[in-house]
């Protein structure tokens, strides 16, 4: 046999990058010498003049507006997604936030959904001609789902062969796809950047990074690329991106929502699960799409999912909330706890009750999520690296480094994780009694990650704040509270750090370089909680005048 | 260090089992000579005498019957207990169904429980004063859960030192525990034997086996000894000894109903995810359980868990439904052909719509999960069985003889197995195209095993009828059709077996030795969707006049 000719992966990588970008509508497109060079670009699409003030009304609007306007004839799916196609080729030119582009393919498929709506006076579904954006690694047939890694760029050649259970049923509800969103290597950085598509940055402050790994998708939807953005996390990769860009993100718990059939740089990993779930700008959006999702039975599309309709709920007029203001590894920077404090003291103002949240699992929590991530030593994610000769970045170094365990070690990591779960939720439900409301926490307020936005390459190694979650395998919303601010976000001299981690965090705190950086914060209920979730960031956003 | 005393494995067994033996209660004991000699003995605890005629009242009543009584003044939850005491006390003299016995801590909790309710008038739950049954693997406090393992007879020392989450909600629902129901060693056999407590036999033909691994209960139950047997299922464990005895059992999804802490042969696994449910001889009993156990949110005792509460259902007018005569590996044997035709028959008879449903993933899921409780090479079962020296029986040769498989493997497994999954849920939706109903088939109607009940020692290697639900995680339930008759089910001699395994079910089948065996079928639905189950169950019963 022939020796294979072994590409160099820059070679490949330029060439798939080159592809994409040969997808971009020329006409759109702003001269380089017109682009901003601020760091914050969050205002630059509108008002740069690129956009006509339709298109700015149509990708400012509601999911839930813009479906309606479309039934109701006011606005066509083409007109829509045409407009949502701009502003993505600006968030685009702007943060380098996309992987795959097909804006054409999107405006014919419009095109289509509004033909048949005018010829049968039937909608397609709840999200007839609605444009949605997905993560690279949710597969659309005849697209390529790179998740970052060179291999991937055309393997399986002319793009993947099924689409993922998520894209079927959104497309059977009517939505349009239109483009895919970077992420990191293998979905297991806490940064978007990779060989092929390069380095997404954050449109709040272009010096930051929008976090990983749904990325890409985060700085899109603050950009307001689009309405809705599908991401995935399995350690922080909704909530770590949506908190950077000061948008909402929620991750919901795993078996309602589908994930089936995505492209995963850890494939058959089990012992915590990836799930999908939204980012948006517009909390409205978040809400209809948990809702239409869920009521859509996506049982009928995934087979690890069982069918759980959307309940209506009504929180409790007096809730009560436990705090997280560190967990005792990286204190969070004077920015993140300025957030919480913010939000701590909105809800005692309106009459909830507040407790100190005590980390006591989160240590083991997140060691365990970090042996199963590596518990085929690697090798899953070597193999597609090994292809091509990428280098792995320093953030994966461990893929390079560990051990491969046995299947019966497995299982006595996954029965220590379940016992260090049924402590945690023992402590949760323990706390009715010293809530006051004679009920336990209605849910855990957390920091997100440490920082208000990471500097490029400075995230350090720590995503335990959001990790713990995914173990626990609980519902968790973001919701952004306010930007960082170099007067009121000093250093905070006096701190001492713990340990290296907590010092690589704390010396790299720069108020100047984070300005305008995200705060948010996480709400965790319990699992399958996800309407509690959406509820108690509807409550909370409305207190912070959201 | 002394050298520790090695003791004989049938001396800790023998010595389990006297402690067992004198928990019964003296008064109650049958001399050896009044017990039956004939190989039915359904009937004998209501004719027998032994009974008054309120202990047959109650322990025919159906469970929420018994907890209205109990709410109403008309019962006391001691008389309760003490009739299901002595019922069980019959079934364990006849067919050895229990593991641990403790009824009189069980009458001195009713005790308490009746004058909590005379003295504040509250009930203390859902559950108050009933007298529920648990497999021997769900560990109550101060007893043990050997199941069937000889090491586990005095480890820990003084019997489990927390309850299992599914215990303790039932406790705090206000149940009774009387007594746990004997299984195979490990919970892994289709027979339930062991070397600790022996041979539980079939009450229906006590020449056959009551299946395994919740026999005990099933047996318990088919004698009403107890309304509310738990058991589990991991590869057809409720299912197959409920199809054995001529009762109902429901296996669940995972996820809704809580199994934490119970004690597992195979600890950590989880590829494919033990639950527990319900055997009951009676429909109504079964369906109570369903409910009120979900309604009560096990999520607040199980990590594991999403509150999903029990829904209303209404079922199409006409339904339609997928038969599987024969899964190509073993046809079964006539008196099930007959069970699986007079089902067919009474639903075509009132309308609904049948196919035949094609096993084409059978295969493949039923080899997926043999090699998933073997991934660890059979390390946990063996550490167990050789702390004491016990042999394995032929039933778990492979625990013996498997190799262990690394977490990547397992990883490549568990993707294979999803992919597997997706292709039969791809093809129950497909039906939606030739139901007739403009909708997929409501259920899968299948056999349950190939025999009416397996004559010891000789139930074979296949587990597949029920394993496949397993590997799918989907809902499915068992109805009793009718019983073996040799008159009806005569050996079909021109039946050619096309395999060694169906060679041996059909040279072993003697319709005279399996005379009076059960004839039950399984229903199998999707994901969670145990409240369709539950209403298929009760429409297909009564149409066969249960």
């Amino acid at each position: 046999m022939p020796s294979k000719v072994i590409q160099d992966y820059e070679e490949i990588g330029a060439k798939k990058r080159a592809d994409r970008d040969s997808n971009l509508i020329k006409e759109w497109l702003i001269p380089e010498s017109k682009l901003p060079k601020s760091k914050d670009v969050l205002k630059f699409p509108e008002e740069s003049g690129y956009l006509s003030e339709k298109e700015i009304e149509v990708t400012t609007s509601s999911a839930p507006k813009i479906v309606n306007y479309i039934a109701e004839h006011k606005w066509t799916s083409y007109e829509v997604t045409s407009a949502f196609c701009h502003r993505s080729q600006i968030a685009q030119q702007l943060c380098n936030c996309l992987s795959e582009i097909f804006y054409k393919e999107a405006l014919s498929r419009a095109r289509e959904l509004d033909t048949y709506y005018e010829q049968t006076g039937k909608l397609k579904g709840p999200l007839h001609g609605l444009p949605i954006s997905l993560k690279d690694n949710i597969n659309v047939k005849n697209h390529a789902s790179t998740i970052g890694m060179v291999d991937f760029c055309f393997n399986p050649k002319g793009g993947m062969k099924q689409n993922s259970a998520i894209a079927a049923m959104l497309l059977d509800m009517g939505a349009v796809f239109y483009c895919k969103t970077n992420v990191p290597v293998a979905m297991m950085m806490p940064e978007t950047t990779n060989h092929v598509y390069g380095t997404t940055t954050n449109p709040c402050n272009r010096l930051l990074s929008p976090g990983g790994s749904s990325g890409g998708a985060a700085c899109q939807a603050a950009l307001r690329g689009s309405c809705i953005e599908i991401g995935s996390d399995i350690g922080g990769s909704i909530r770590i991106p949506s908190s950077f860009t000061n948008i909402y993100g929620l991750r919901p718990t795993y078996g309602r929502y589908p994930t089936y059939g995505t492209r995963s740089g850890l494939p058959g990993l089990e012992s915590v699960h990836s799930v999908n779930g939204p980012l948006c700008a517009s909390l409205e959006s978040l809400e209809f799409y948990m809702k239409t999702l869920a009521n859509g039975d996506p049982s009928q599309y995934d087979p690890g999912v069982a069918y759980r309709p959307w309940q209506q709920i009504v929180l409790p007029s007096v809730c009560s909330f436990a705090v997280l203001m560190d967990d005792g590894h990286i204190k969070p920077t004077p920015p993140i706890t300025r957030g919480l404090k913010m939000v701590t003291e909105a809800l005692i103002k309106h009459g909830h009750k507040i407790l100190d949240w005590n980390p006591a699992e989160h240590d083991k929590l997140q060691q365990l999520i970090s042996d199963f991530f590596v518990a085929d030593g690697g090798k899953h994610v070597l193999k597609v690296t090994e292809a091509t000769g990428e280098p792995l970045y320093p953030y994966m170094s461990n893929y390079g480094t560990s051990s491969e365990i046995s299947a019966g070690k497995l299982w006595d990591l996954q029965s220590k994780r379940s016992a260090v779960c049924k402590a945690f939720l023992d402590r949760w439900m323990s706390t009715a009694k010293t809530t006051g409301t004679g009920h336990p926490i209605d849910a855990i307020i957390a920091p997100v990650t440490p920082m208000a936005g990471s500097p490029l390459d400075k995230f350090g190694d720590y995503v335990g704040y959001t990790s713990v979650f995914n173990a626990l395998d609980y519902s968790v919303g973001i919701i952004p509270v306010s930007r960082a601010n170099k007067r009121l976000d000093p250093v905070d001299k006096s701190f001492k750090p713990r340990n290296a981690s907590e010092k690589f965090i704390w010396d790299n705190y720069d108020p100047e370089e984070t300005e305008g950086g995200s705060i948010s914060v996480q709400i965790a209920c319990r699992r399958g909680e996800e309407e509690k979730v959406v509820a108690l960031m509807k409550m909370i956003s409305g207190y912070l005048g959201k």
